[in-house]
């Protein structure tokens, strides 16, 4: 791996001075928060925010509070070098990436809390990971300063609710989400990818394919909830090995429930293969 | 009452712009966040503001979620004309009312929870009071984008609470404490006080008769923290009509509780006289 022009940043004090003089020069900043392993996904999340910023900082943080007590936090994929070279050639400018240390100093007692949007989904299976994923947001955020930040709408969960706790406690930044990247086969992207099994990796496919089979259904005029979830149900559970976790049709920015497919839902679910679990959506239009 | 020259602002994305406006121009914005109802207290800290700051920012919003369900959120004085000329004399220059309908729209859904600091003490009777506390703060500081916010010792859980918040969410802000403000007879100023009956009022002037009295004993040498709140207990219980809540001493930034008194260390109390409650504290130098 060849040395890289991006510049490195560890300290959160020198990460606030270096964006304070950013904005001092009338830098427009744009943020593409990571926990690294970065893929094509996050690829086309840092050529987003290169479209449309002065400088685009990364950063790279296996936040710990967002994993469960049996989740992969020890085994998440780590490559700080890969990420760095890989930032760099979508346009990364300055890679943050704090120790845990310093992001969860001694006496640390904070946690951003947004109700109800994380009761539901992810949320029902996963205690405590929106508290972490927003409280790290904020924080970095409030680190960063930048003008906008950049979430892939594979996640459509966190982006609603990053937007929700970002419009509630009126913080000066734009949300922009970017549609999900997938492989030829129209797999999502994912790091968790990388964990799958060939066997598994085959049968993965599955997920999308009940997807697309919805968004089928709703061009062709059915908009009943109950019977697209129902079909979508049938072509998952029919394949061996991928156990939903859930599957629902809800309002993209709310997550209310809905009754019918219109502009603006989400479908999304959640599988697990093996012990791999995986999250995939679509929105309508 | 004669009109004031005070800029009233009651819209956020107009606070906003003002703030954005203010720091472009490279003016110093320091910040009082009141609950109106202006005394001596909170004119202190207007005027610690204004010695700091080229442009002072005093918000008065009486904020629902920091009362308790049987606590006096709808009797709570209310003045904003008296609060203006009062502000304004201290060297207030934009007076930011909000309404609650701004700040908590449809759909509102965010918590800022402070752990640990907010489990004791005034938490431990007041349930949920500091999360409306740190939640309204961190909307007010992300609104009025001040360089420093300025608040009482004498609500000395509360600044501890919030300087904890302000350090764990990387806020660019600095947090400035004053001094208690008192009656000639030692009272901490409190806009509860005007709730005192002429019998309550005499009473309560036995709270900073304990907290002297620890003092004094501090001052004396005797430094074990049972005997000297056991002091304060009596003096206090000796009093009819006065009814004591908790009283401690513990490390004026941390919370903690400690077993010495020592530079730094707040002895904080809570009584109620009739159906008022009051709390006040001394910090030991």
């Amino acid at each position: 791996m060849s040395a890289t022009d991006v510049e490195l940043i560890s300290s959160t004090a020198e990460m606030r001075e270096r964006a304070a003089h950013l904005r001092s020069e009338g830098k427009r900043i744009g943020f593409v928060p990571t926990m690294g392993a970065l893929h094509e996904g996050h690829l086309s999340l840092v050529t987003a925010a290169a479209k449309r910023a002065d400088v685009v900082v990364v950063s790279v943080f296996v936040n710990p509070t967002q994993f469960g007590p049996t989740e992969d936090f020890a085994s998440y994929p780590r490559d700080i070098e890969r990420d760095a070279a890989l930032a760099e050639q979508s346009g990364c400018d300055i890679l943050f990436v704090p120790t845990a240390r310093e992001i969860y100093p001694d006496h640390y007692a904070t946690v951003v809390h947004v109700q109800k949007l994380t009761q539901k989904m992810c949320g029902a299976f996963r205690p405590g990971h929106f508290d972490g994923v927003t409280t790290v947001v904020a924080k970095l955020l409030n680190i960063v300063r930048p003008h906008f930040a950049v979430f892939g709408q594979k996640d459509g969960q966190q982006v609603a609710v990053i937007e929700r706790m970002v419009e509630d406690l009126d913080m000066d930044v734009d949300i922009v989400r970017v549609p999900t990247v997938r492989e030829p086969d129209g797999l999502a992207l994912s790091s968790r990818n990388a964990y799958l099994s060939t066997e598994e990796r085959a049968r993965a496919t599955v997920l999308h394919e009940a997807l697309r089979h919805a968004l089928s259904l709703y061009r062709s005029g059915i908009v009943t909830v109950p019977r697209v979830l129902d079909e979508m149900q049938t072509i998952i559970r029919g394949k061996e090995g991928v156990e939903l976790q859930y599957c629902v049709a809800v309002d993209s920015r709310t997550l209310e429930d809905v009754s019918e497919l219109k502009a603006g839902v989400m479908i999304a679910l959640a599988a697990f293969l093996g012990k791999t679990r995986l999250i995939d959506n679509v929105v309508l239009k």
